[in-house]
Parts: structure tokens; C-alpha cells; sequence
């Protein structure tokens, strides 16, 4: 049974989803360990830099949700499942049903540079490719595949892109033209990961949100999208676990 | 001719939708004029208190749509009605096609006392009730009426309800137990439309937003709801047309 196992490193909520396109959905989180990326931003390191190796937990679906229900009680109807790259798992696929068999509604977010045919069951699917100043190459024939299979499944999921400067915009818009039918978001990155007062915090996240919305609002290669900040990051800093 | 013209207050944009299911979308303002509550934290109570009668442009959907046009260019291809309640505006059915017409999209958000028909034409609908500390008294057959036909129309709405106490919450709890199938949101409230420092802003929303989020969390009415900030507030404070 142990490959069904699911390598955890976070269980927590229930809180807010700060990003995309559940923004501000009271949800629980599971946290997987493992990415094939290594963006250069990464703000979940501790999932592939081996620093939080020795928290991870092989879990059974079964534990899985006995703990989010010690943490939640019957006080939410909605798990994101993070990491790390979570689509690097084919045995998630026997959580998300053991979710929805609980009423409990499923999202997922994965850079998508990997398939699995659990993406057909996922609530609300985010695909977040990694712009350039990630330092990572977007495999754009896998994200075709991808695009295509959700389509045609007509799955409700949506494109992210993280945007730290004029580079990182180019690419979202390109994004965005590649797959004009999609739900679209940019996000204001967070390259401030080391500080843990909010209060700093703050002005910085603010002034990255107004840069990005001031440089969306201009293009008109970007009329049909969603311009966020990260909820979270404003409200709790870089604490984790909230 | 006259009596198809929209009194407008405002028309501004490209920015942000700073609020509800359409939350981060590029989109435009028209805001219009006249309102049929007076909810005692009205943060537009200029559009039916008199204070901007002198404001107020009669204008025909044209006229509106050359000056949205002037404004934005070809670098928007949403629009979002809001006012006073543009509900209590028949006529506004033609600008809603005109913009259509032009490919692009329409939200509206009304507090849900009256139906207009054209409401089955809204690409995002939201219904905002008003809770107890708006001072103002809801009337249940009437939005059981709307949701009805917007269910039926199979429509793309969601109600919201703005919070500012316990009671603002039991009510929205009601809302949300008597409306399951909606979309639902819960905002923070802003009772300090007073403040123009975004700066000495910022603290009060933010723990409005912290106070509401541990409130949801805790509280198993609320499973299937998202909280909310006021984005706009967060960046702009309480300035008009932005
Ligand atoms: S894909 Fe996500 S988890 Fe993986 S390295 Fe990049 S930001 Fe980190
Ligand atoms: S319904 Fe809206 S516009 Fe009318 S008084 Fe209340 S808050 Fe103001």
C-alpha cells in the first residue's frame, strides 16, 4: 500500500485561499512535497530543497482527511492541494475522491509541466507556468496537451502567471494570447520572502500591486484579465501555516 | 428621446474590480445616479443625496460608450454598472446590448430590491442585500423573486453581503442558508470613509478583514463562502474614480 502513500509536509486551515481563481474561499491545505521546478523565487522551497525533509509524512487519503477534520471539524466544505508540484502524484487521485465523497470541494494549483488524469476530477484546476525571471523553460507542447484535455473535459480551470517585471509581462501576454478562452491572472510577485514583519511588509506587496496594475491597465494585449495581489501575504506576511 | 437617457455620476477606468465575484478584473466604471436606500455606511451616498445633483449627465448609451472609448481606448473589454442602484434604471437595457454589441463584458451590482429584466442579460450579476447595520430592512419576497428568475435564466450572479458585527454576520448566515446554490461572498466593511490617507487606512482594513476571516473560519453556517477585502480601498483608501 505504501505507493499509495502521499508524501505530506503541511496540513493546516481552515482559512482564506489568497490567490487566483478561489481568491478569498475559506478552504483547508494540504501541502505535498516534491516540484520538478526550481524557480529561482520559490516560496515554498522547503517542499523540494531537502530543508524540510524530514517533516514529510507518508500519508494514507484515510489520515489525510482524519487530520483535516481534527483541525477543521466540520467547520469548512473546501481542501487546496499545494506544493511543491502536486501533479507529480498520480496516487492523489484516491484523495481527491475520498474528498468529494465527503461533499468537500477540490482545488489545485501545478506550474503544469506534468498530466495526470486526476486533473479531470479537480474543482478548480489553476495551471501557473513559470515566467522568466523563475529561471525556468515552459514546456509549451505539454502545456497544449494540457489546455486541450481541460478543455474538452470543459473543466473549469484557469491560467496564473506571477509577474515580477516587464519580461515576466511579455510572457504573461503571451500566455494569455495562446490560450485566449482560458480565465486569466496575474499576480504581483513577492520578491521580499525573508521578511517576517507585516508591517514592513506591507508598503512593498502594495507598491509591487500598483506597479502591476498600473503596467495591466495600459496593455491592451491584457483586456480580459484579473489583476491580484497574494491576499495572504498582506494579511499574514510570509508567516506559514495560516 | 429623453426618457431612454442614463443619469451617469462617474465614468472612469481602466482599473481594478475591487470587490465580489469579478474581484481583480480590468474592467470600467459607470456609476449612476439615484438610489432607493439610504444604508446608514453608504460609501456613494453622493449618488442620491443630493451632494452631486449638479453631476448628474443625462446621457444616451452612445454618449456613454464614446466616453468610455475616450477614456480607456481599445485597453479594456469589460464594463461594470454600478451606483445608487442602477436597478431602478429600465433604460439601462440599451447600453447593456450596445456594450455587448462591442464585445464587451457587463457586471452590475445591485442590493437586489428591484427587478429589471435586462437583468438576464448581466454577464456577472451580484446581489448585496444589506445587513442589519445598514439600517435598512430587506425585502424577502421580493430578492426570492430575483434569485428565482436568475436561477431559471441560468445566470451567472452571486449575492454578497457587506459585515461589520455579529448581527451584520447572523444575516449573512441567513442569506446564505436561504440562497444554498449561490455564489457567495462576505465582504469586510469600511466604516472609515472619512480617512483619504491610504496609509493610516490600511491598519483599520486590514484588521476588519482579519476580524471577518476569524469569524468565518469559526463558524459552520459559513462553509461554503468567500471573504473579502475591499482591494480598491487597500490601494487607493477612500478616493473616488480610481
Ligand atoms: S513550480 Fe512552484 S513549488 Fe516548484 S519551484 Fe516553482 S514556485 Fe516553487
Ligand atoms: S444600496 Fe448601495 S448605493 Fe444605495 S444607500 Fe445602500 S450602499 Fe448606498
Amino acid at each position: 500500500m505504501s505507493d499509495k502513500r502521499i508524501p505530506v509536509l503541511e496540513i493546516f486551515g481552515p482559512t482564506v485561499q489568497g490567490e487566483g481563481m478561489v481568491i478569498g474561499r475559506k478552504t483547508m491545505f494540504v501541502r505535498t512535497a516534491g516540484c520538478d521546478y526550481r524557480c529561482s523565487w520559490c516560496d515554498s522551497a522547503f517542499t523540494w530543497d531537502g530543508s524540510a525533509k524530514d517533516d514529510i509524512r507518508l500519508m494514507t487519503p484515510d489520515e489525510v482527511l482524519a487530520e483535516l477534520r481534527g483541525l477543521g471539524g466540520d467547520a469548512f466544505a473546501h481542501v487546496t492541494l499545494s506544493g511543491g508540484n502536486p501533479a507529480l502524484l498520480p496516487q492523489l487521485g484516491g484523495l481527491i475522491d475520498l474528498l468529494h465523497a465527503e461533499g468537500l470541494g477540490v482545488a489545485l494549483e501545478t506550474q503544469g509541466s506534468r498530466w495526470q488524469d486526476w486533473f479531470l476530477r479537480i474543482d478548480e484546476l489553476t495551471l501557473s507556468p513559470k515566467p522568466p525571471s523563475s529561471g525556468m523553460d515552459t514546456d509549451w507542447e505539454r502545456l497544449d496537451d494540457i489546455v486541450r484535455r481541460l478543455t474538452e473535459g470543459r473543466r473549469n480551470y484557469s491560467l496564473k502567471v506571477v509577474v515580477f517585471d516587464d519580461a515576466d509581462l511579455d510572457y504573461a501576454a503571451s500566455v494569455h494570447a495562446r490560450y485566449p478562452e482560458a480565465t486569466f491572472y496575474v499576480q504581483a510577485g513577492n520578491g521580499n520572502l525573508r521578511e517576517t514583519d507585516r508591517d514592513r511588509m506591507l508598503p512593498y506587496l502594495l507598491e509591487r500591486y500598483e506597479w502591476l496594475i498600473g503596467r495591466t491597465m495600459a496593455d491592451s494585449r491584457l483586456n480580459r484579465v484579473h489583476v491580484l495581489p497574494q491576499l495572504h501575504a498582506w494579511v499574514w506576511g510570509n508567516k506559514k501555516g495560516v
